[in-house]
């Protein structure tokens, strides 16, 4: 990931960013940026990269149980720092990571790249403003992640309670759990069902369903699984004032004339329909994905311009996942949030240090450029 | 519902079935029947037609908690049966029932007319076929049983656990489970979120989720409310083979020429595709309903047609009502099959005395005809 990143930033696909560093403790890694780019400087130690004077901004493409250890000292020594996700693999040390970033003055962002689909930004439009009245109910089937044992066996660190801390809900699922949280708010608890190694030969759950409660009592399920295919990417939003549906690159928007509320108590018939309105919106504008966060990113940092996905805001889809973790670890009892952190960090530390150790995979090789994959696949 | 199938019958809609008694506590229901069709036997008390020699076979259509208890005297008293659903209130009084029936030699069908939807009958097919290889999950998000305050006021047994003995589960879902079981098999455990009167003044749910876990580890999930609307009716299955959904009066099918097991564990690519065989298929005959399930019950009875719901089928998705709420009364906790009748008869029995009684609602009017809302609505 982070190559692909420094070769979108070399080949000038970022204005106003450019590549001056790059850094990764197997040295190997770097050759295929260096054969291109001999004159980019290179550290196998990223604190030599933040001691030096080489880089305003660095973006950070590790294991993710290093993320925020990594992200507060780049923020301490002055350097913009664009996270990869999810922010971390524990909540405790995002807290931590959010303290720091805010009083470094520093711009901080993360890579939710699907923020920027514009069904997704559409169906937040729709949501916030208020036309779909109070939530009712929102389901999110997201069961196209499939990926082959082979996938698992490309990292040893995959899969793995201390490598990722975690299985689909940390590796894959987190830009749902993200565009979940943004367009439709946090829950009032988390209940997971989780099925570790269901379909493949890891440590971790690669099949999982919540069930989310709200404020108003609205309930959410969220399905997801990287053993289905061919999967469903299916988000349904249901509210008082309709209902909108996100499948197939659609997004379909029934807007009902009357608030249901209203029709339900006033009406004389006990099976009414209620005159609705139905509109289909399909995609008017390009996916800018990682390349459109990389230049939100550097627009904040040279013109103030408004992130659009906030490194703070890494901390609301992980809350959803460690909580989910700990339903799962707990009979699938309902966890409140916001929920023990120490219970958490406790229970998956045991889990770490009693997992079996990693068979030795081969690495997996580095990327050369964004793939068509990492958009949001319907 | 009983008068709808009076004027079915009197009307000469089932081939081989005539109407010669009508039954009802309040006579003035019987009116209309009576009124078009003055020849007919009326009774007001059920035992009195039964103890009469005017019927070869009954149509057994009252509050729901009577069910099983007029269906075993039908039965001894040699009449065959056709019942409404849901089969009873309780699995215990349903075990009871199935007993009698089997030792009756009488024919025993329930009005599960969902059954007769071309579309649901090929999905079973599928399934049970095998071409859909091992279930992996399914999920039915059925919200299109909206209903308003009114219609839950037109009569005062409704939504009460006394009358009904449940809500949206035990009224307008057992449709959706029954067919749920019927193509997918019957589940090991179920866990259940109920909400109570979240839309509607009543003392019941009117919002369920359910949680269903099978033998070989497959999820399913089951969402229904009578509260929101435009509700949804969109069942999904996967398999090891592929996937089918049924939306819109469609079903999708996506069918894989390489079992995904196999895939999964030989291929060497991270992400791979799966050749996949996809195909749309529409109704292509017409779902008969009410009227197909009597015809095929007067079948049953004069030349031995295999039934299409057998009444010993109707515990299946009782199985499932009953396991649910007894979840949602036990903290959500997961509930095993079989599931312990006593402790379910026990708490119902305590919520059905509990509760506030019902005010006098307006009856409502007698139905002379099916409505094309009971057909399935997509």
């Amino acid at each position: 990931m982070g190559s692909a990143h420094a070769f979108c930033i070399a080949e000038g696909g970022v204005e106003g960013m450019c590549l001056t560093a790059v850094c990764d403790i197997n040295s190997e890694r770097m050759a295929p940026i260096i054969k291109k780019y001999p004159n980019i400087n290179t550290y196998t130690d990223y604190n030599a990269l933040l001691d030096s004077d080489v880089a305003d901004a660095v973006i950070i493409a590790v294991p993710h149980p290093l993320h925020s250890e990594i992200a507060i000292k780049a923020l301490i020594s002055g350097h913009h720092v664009m996270l990869e996700k999810p922010v971390d693999i524990s909540v405790s040390k995002v807290k931590k990571l959010n303290q720091v970033a805010e009083k470094s003055g520093m711009v901080f962002g993360i890579m939710f790249n699907q923020r920027t689909n514009p069904l997704y930004k559409k169906a937040r439009e729709i949501v916030k403003s208020g036309a779909l009245g109070e939530l009712k109910r929102t389901v999110w089937i997201i069961t196209n992640w499939y990926r082959t044992q082979s996938y698992y066996n490309s990292g040893d660190w995959r899969a793995t309670w201390s490598g990722e801390g975690g299985g689909v809900l940390l590796n894959q699922a987190p830009h749902n759990l993200d565009l979940w949280q943004w367009i439709c708010g946090m829950p009032q608890s988390v209940t997971a069902f989780c099925d570790i190694a269901k379909y493949h030969n890891i440590e971790v759950e690669d099949d999982a369903t919540l069930i989310t409660r709200y404020k108003n009592g609205a309930v959410g399920t969220f399905i997801t699984s990287t053993g289905e295919y061919p999967g469903t990417n299916r988000l349904e939003i249901s509210g008082t004032l309709g209902k909108i549906v996100l499948e197939n690159e659609t997004l379909k928007w029934w807007k009902l004339k009357t608030d249901e509320r209203e029709v339900c108590s006033t009406s004389t018939e006990s099976f009414t329909k209620i005159d609705t309105e139905y509109t289909e919106l399909t995609v008017d504008e390009p996916e800018t994905a990682h390349r459109g966060i990389l230049q939100n990113f550097t627009n904040a940092i040279l013109n103030g311009e408004e992130l659009i996905a906030k490194g703070e805001d890494g901390i609301f889809e992980l809350i959803l996942s460690n909580a989910a973790y700990l339903s799962s670890w707990s009979a699938n009892k309902e966890i409140e949030l916001p929920f023990d952190c120490d219970e958490f960090d406790k229970k998956l530390s045991e889990l770490s240090k009693n997992a079996k150790k990693c068979i030795n995979h081969p690495k997996s090789s580095s990327t050369t450029g964004y793939r068509e994959r990492w958009k949001v696949q319907w």
